[in-house]
């Protein structure tokens, strides 16, 4: 086989780690051994193996000899003690004589001392250029990881559904389904791959969505955000309920109404984490808003590396104003609407100069809906 | 050469037609003889040659003997005398043996007699089935002609570029240039296709276009129609200056202020024909606009194949609600630019069957934007 056929299977695999291994990043592991069998794994669950300890195993459970062996692995093997002991380790103490790695590990406390680490102990390594396939396809894999590691914030993601007239709901909110069966499942499956999924309480209320994984299988639930300046959730909200852990962020500040003050118990009653991120009004002298920038530091703290935002037009807008969009997910439905809500509340502009400036990195046909993928200049490849 | 290739060359051969050959369809034709030695033709300008004479004179050219060859013609040779003679005479008595078809012209004056002459005249001839790739590219080629030949009118397409979020203007009116140059440099690719390129008094107005082909060449400049219910255009309008023919429709009726009837005659001394064509009110009580259907109407009765629209939102959406659009072509840029003109000023509707359906035919990025042709449903192949 060949090396670029080896990569793009191990690309394969490491995508299997999606909804699985988070906050860690998605790797994969072959180990090549001299008489030519391969042994594979990939990252599991946050505290259980990584990829390599999983390929050494599967050479262990068919009792094969991986002294001499040479192990791929799509990122750099870890050399700290995190939840579990170093990569690194397990590859020198069972003899591997050379790894190849795709991509160096952006987490300051690995970034090179894998590397460093097994090559201390005569192990041969080699890297990829930064610029190959198989080095781009981890950095895409893991792009939350790589942006929380580089800039200490989540890759924020905004999924919108709309007509080709960018209308995501009628004047009446009207806005199930504007896309088909194909493309919701496949937002399910950019919403397995996020750390958080975000909306506003506008969209609580409106449509009171679950904005949970249900249309693909996954192994674990992303944790899930509401942004509510006011405290104004209603405890019966279907996005309270089981599964997985719940996130409120308010405006409140030190004063609080009653009402808010046995909101708040009610809340924690349901095992719901109330986080108060304070910013400026949206217009002087108006309510104080969620501080956005302040949110993706917590949302970071928490160890979230792809946040996912499917919200109304007013909070996409004031994403897009705060500059913290780094790519927009958008289906589009091949029909007219007409006159409705619009992606983002944005404007009026008086020159195009003015406006939010994207490119386009894929599109792709589901059923009979489109998906376009466009991210903001400059923020990626990371 | 195998014939998937050959029809491809066909193909490509046929499209350089395109700008050239309008009202006739656009058509090639190879000869190929007993010795291997091939001979091409495409349709010349109406009035000259058509796909056949043009190979039997590049064979007569190189003193080739083009008895017994067979003739491939992406189009069934025409059978009756139109402006030019048969073609089907001129393969008969230049003695070609066998003759394969693309499709059956949907002439009414050819519709299968080409294949009948032909025959009759101990010609061998094939006809491809009309699924086969090399039929539904001369259909597409000439889905105005199939449009004028079966429905009896144009096929309409209305051409938008916009942002990624639906807005094709600021709402200061600012809408140069949302889209790159090379999107620019397609849509007036898509102009040269056109038979007549039509827009409204609202446009003219506001942007003052000359709405010609200018950006790739052409031999011919379509026909430039303006709806104008009230006649109010300048006659220092740009649309009104050379180079080719301008058509004003207004929804006048016998009645008309002596304004009116001094630009009337403005407009004649310029060359610019007039034409009334009233219909109904937009809403009840309110001014007579120009009835689009009966537009249509007399566009086909111009010889008219393809109407290319490139109005705004307003007349946008009278075309829409009178069901007379049958593709969209759309250019996306990618950058939001928030409220503005919207593609179409359609609804508020209450529901979401309501809204217009339109299928997915193609995507391709250009440039940095994104070109869409969505057609809806029902309306081709024809």
């Amino acid at each position: 086989m060949d090396e670029a056929a080896l990569w793009q299977e191990l690309a394969a695999l490491a995508e299997r780690a999606v909804g699985l291994s988070d906050p860690n990043p998605r790797v994969a592991c072959r180990l090549v051994l001299a008489d030519g069998r391969t042994f594979d794994g990939h990252t599991q669950a946050a505290g259980q193996a990584h990829a390599e300890v999983m390929a050494l195993r599967a050479a262990q459970a068919a009792g094969a000899d991986v002294r001499g062996a040479t192990a791929y692995v799509t990122l750099e093997p870890c050399s700290h003690h995190g939840r579990t002991p170093p990569c690194c380790d397990a590859l020198i103490s069972a003899g591997v004589a050379r790894v190849v790695v795709a991509a160096i590990d952006p987490n300051p406390r690995v970034a090179g001392q894998g590397v460093a680490r097994l090559r201390a102990a005569g192990v041969a390594v080699e890297v990829l250029q930064p610029e190959l396939p198989a080095a781009v396809a981890t950095r895409e894999l893991n792009i939350g990881f790589w942006s929380r590691m580089v800039r200490q914030r989540p890759w924020v993601r905004m999924k919108v559904a709309a007509s080709l007239d960018g209308t995501t709901a009628l004047p009446g909110g009207v806005s199930q389904w504007i896309t088909g069966e194909a493309a919701r499942a496949d937002g399910h499956a950019w919403r397995r791959r996020a750390g958080a999924l975000l909306t506003g309480i506008g969209t609580v209320r409106s449509d009171d969505p679950r904005l949970d994984v249900r249309l693909v299988p996954t192994a674990r639930q992303p944790l899930r955000v509401v942004l509510d300046s006011a405290l104004d959730i209603e405890p019966t909200a279907r996005i309270l309920q089981p599964p997985g852990e719940v996130l409120v962020y308010t405006a409140l500040g030190a004063q609080a109404t009653p009402a808010q003050t046995a909101r708040r118990a009610a809340l924690a009653a349901l095992g719901v984490t109330v986080i108060d991120r304070p910013g400026p009004p949206k217009v002087p002298g108006g309510a104080p808003k969620v501080d956005l920038a302040a949110v993706l530091d917590d949302l970071a703290g928490r160890e979230v590396n792809e946040l996912h935002l499917e919200a109304g037009a007013k909070l996409n807008a004031s994403w897009w104003r705060a500059g913290l969009v780094d790519e927009l997910l958008l289906y589009l439905a091949p029909r007219l609407l007409g006159q409705g809500e619009p992606i983002a509340a944005l404007g009026p502009l008086a020159r195009l100069e003015d406006g939010w400036p994207l490119q386009f990195v894929s599109v792709q046909p589901l059923g009979g809906d489109l998906r376009i993928l466009a991210r903001v200049p400059g923020r990626a490849p990371l």
